[in-house]
């Protein structure tokens, strides 16, 4: 009864965290996406073929906040890119919280003066958490690979409930797969009718030119 | 401040359940082992080939605890082995907890009157929460798929630190990806230099009798 008075606690100053952040993303001129996925989905894999597709964009400002449980890895790995990257170590935590994406927000817009025009956030690697905590994101985008099983939208409907987009990913192993891509866009809808769905490769390129668009676009908005 | 109490003190309830767990599988008679992964690393489809292994072995009484955030599938899709099964859905919690564990053993122990020799529990697909939440298990056993990616020991040390055996799974599908499972054991053992490590295949059957001898032996010996 008690851990339920804290976690509404805790729930509620996230929120009004979130709130703030939605401020800054405006004042930044900022679309900002939340990419959530099981750990070895393929999010940073991903991204790195996204930064690179959308680098020569003109008008497009980008930057990155990458959160993990431990190691900044990753973060170094899509700074190589040459894009603004801020790291978010967690510790132990299973999810990225709205004050932690505001600090390293504040530091990318001290960093880019001219402002932002797609922030793009990868989670910590996580089905759950991370779906629970409002970060200020304008949408969520759940990743679920063609390796992991159709059944995931209808075990974890929370974070496909709340996400826009689904990345349908590695779909250059269906080959070798025995995995229903239909099925799998039959139990997201099931979940979240709105749902819009680009399954993309980042190893062939594959798809990615539809979901590159949809950022451009998004991003050219804000 | 206020939160890291509560924390602690939801830690040292469920440390004590956990002996009481410990004492109950002791009386059933029971070796328990924890099964921890990403979601879609292939928990589900690992356990329902290695009960498939060990059923018609003499003298190894089987049964399961199954986790899940929401959903009942795959509890009714181990049930179809004829093993006993007892499920525990979450509701939104990231982990199961000790006392989960506690109220689905007894429930098994009331339909195994004469007792469990292995006691396998599969956790929520979650590679941060579970491994924080000791269920008295005799050891935890991590699952890493090939398709993952070689640094998941780097950014979620607390598994495999606390792991006692790796499963390297579906292992059938290395032709087809650029993943060095040397780089994974190293990283591994990098973290935890005592951990089994066992590649194995649920689909072609690929190091699954090792993997099942070595659950023969724990459960023999229990």
């Amino acid at each position: 009864m008690r851990d339920l008075v804290v976690e509404r606690k805790v729930m509620a100053r996230n929120e009004s965290v979130a709130d703030a952040n939605r401020a800054l993303f405006r004042e930044l001129g900022a679309y900002t996406v939340n990419l959530i996925s099981s750990p070895g989905a393929g999010k940073t894999t991903l991204l790195e073929a996204t930064l690179q597709q959308l680098q020569n964009e003109e008008g497009v400002r980008l930057a990155v906040v990458e959160g993990d449980v431990q190691t900044e890895n990753d973060a170094d790995r899509l700074a190589a890119t040459g894009v603004p990257v801020e790291a978010i170590v967690t510790g132990g935590a299973c999810h990225l919280d709205a004050a932690m994406v505001r600090r390293a927000t504040q530091a990318l817009g001290a960093r880019l003066p001219g402002g932002i025009d797609l922030l793009i956030v990868e989670n910590v690697g996580n089905l759950v958490c991370p779906a629970a905590y409002d970060v200020g994101e304008d949408e969520k985008v759940a990743l679920v690979s063609v390796t992991e099983g159709e059944d995931k939208p209808l075990k974890y409907p929370a974070l496909f409930h709340n996400a826009g987009t689904l990345l349908v990913t590695k779909t250059d192993l269906l080959p070798h797969l025995d995995f229903d891509v239909e099925l799998l866009i039959r139990n997201a809808r099931s979940v979240n009718p709105q749902l819009r769905i680009f399954p993309v490769s980042a190893r062939t390129g594959e798809g990615m030119d539809v979901w590159r668009d949809y950022l451009l676009e998004r991003a050219r908005q804000g």
